[in-house]
């Protein structure tokens, strides 16, 4: 679905974002760039920059005006600043995701394209380019410097459709023990370490029995939070088992 | 507190990319650079990518070892390909955003600091680098076409620590660090901790140092994962210092 989402550069001075452009494109899986009477176009610095994703600057198509780039699209989104005369409807990079999946996937949208618009470096999109558009897009900036790169809005903008399209992980909660390469320890396994770890604790004199304190409850805590596989109890009970010699040898 | 994520960027080959850092950063209201062996810096592409970025430029550090710049450091993420020999806790840039949220604004991480590295431009960051994460962050890309610019990356990242501590709009939560009532270890800490353990896992023949296989990664993932409080590490500590008497009696 990611070929349905257009990028569309307005009337860019530097061939060097042009590159960047489809270089962050490619990388979020996009592929349809147009230019609307870009300065200078082909250039070396565009090719420099594009880092290997040629093909997208290779298949860029450049428009007369800004009219003839949008013709076959349906929905059409401007990056804009948050203040503008009239207000527009005003959606961030993620809700901007979270409309072109719902539009993509629907069934009245199947087979509809998305354009979204990036203006000038010096001075963005005209007030006459924005009133094109559906809606207005604003990625949020620091205030003081909120002035982006045209090619690093680019890549915002596509890592948030990759994440709305692609990745379906915007909902996914990280937990230890997912995406693990080796089975976790079962509860028996983890009980029998702790026992051999509070044994070992007393038998090098650490842990003193008749005043045990905190100390097993706080590596408990310790180690549980790590939520340990096999392979890490088995490193830790071999260790133990060292420790053991080593403790047995001098009580002898 | 974005004030609290630092960017380090690893032996950067090109100027330019310092200075695009620079400018995502401020961007998104981040000011703390570090740079551990730039190859050209200063330099004026850096100046020019920078595009007003000035003083993120001036306030860079600069230091000769990574483990330096991570000092100060409670938190430590590693910009990654996704496939890893040894898998390690994995989060997306989004997660990563909802993780620093929750230890930033809990008690016990009040002051704490989060560094994110970023590799090289042609091979990123090696694996031993990878190791003295706790975390790692993956982008999602393109597989066919998966190298991100490097300021790009940041500006990914960037985004969604801004997304996640000001724009308050992540509102899913990972349970992780909650409500800690202990100071977290910072890195300098937990690497004498770890060099510690090292050392005490050579002292009684558990690690073999002209074999050491994937031990030290394993058992560092293991704690690291746990992002230990200073308490835990000093607990650490001194299990290690009476195994060491032990192995140093039977040695005589």
């Amino acid at each position: 679905m990611l070929d349905r989402i257009r990028i569309v550069l307005v009337n860019t001075s530097h061939p060097g974002n042009i590159g960047a452009t489809a270089r962050a494109m490619k990388n979020m899986g996009l592929s349809d760039l147009c230019l609307v009477e870009p300065k200078l176009f082909p250039h070396r610095d565009a090719d420099a920059r594009a880092s290997g994703a040629d093909d997208i600057l290779a298949g860029a198509r450049i428009f007369a005006s800004l009219e003839e780039a949008l013709a076959d699209c349906q929905l059409v989104v401007g990056t804009s600043a948050r203040e503008r005369h009239i207000p527009w409807p005003l959606v961030n990079p993620r809700e901007l995701g979270a409309v072109s999946a719902q539009l993509l996937t629907s069934e009245a949208g199947a087979g509809s394209r998305i354009a979204v618009l990036f203006g000038r470096e010096a001075s963005g999109l005209t007030n006459d380019e924005l009133h094109l558009c559906h809606q207005h897009v604003h990625i949020p900036t620091n205030p003081d410097f909120s002035s982006l790169n045209v090619a690093a809005a680019v890549q915002v903008i596509s890592y948030e459709m990759r994440m709305a399209l692609v990745e379906d992980q915007a909902d996914e909660v990280p937990q230890w023990g997912t995406r693990w390469d080796i089975e976790l320890a079962d509860n028996a396994e983890l009980e029998q370490m702790f026992t051999h770890l509070e044994e070992t604790l007393v038998e090098i004199d650490f842990l003193d029995p008749s005043n045990p304190r905190q100390l097993m409850p706080r590596l408990r805590r310790l180690i549980q939070r790590a939520v340990p596989d096999k392979v890490e109890v088995n490193i830790l009970r071999g260790i133990l088992r060292k420790v053991g010699l080593y403790a047995g040898t001098k009580s002898r």
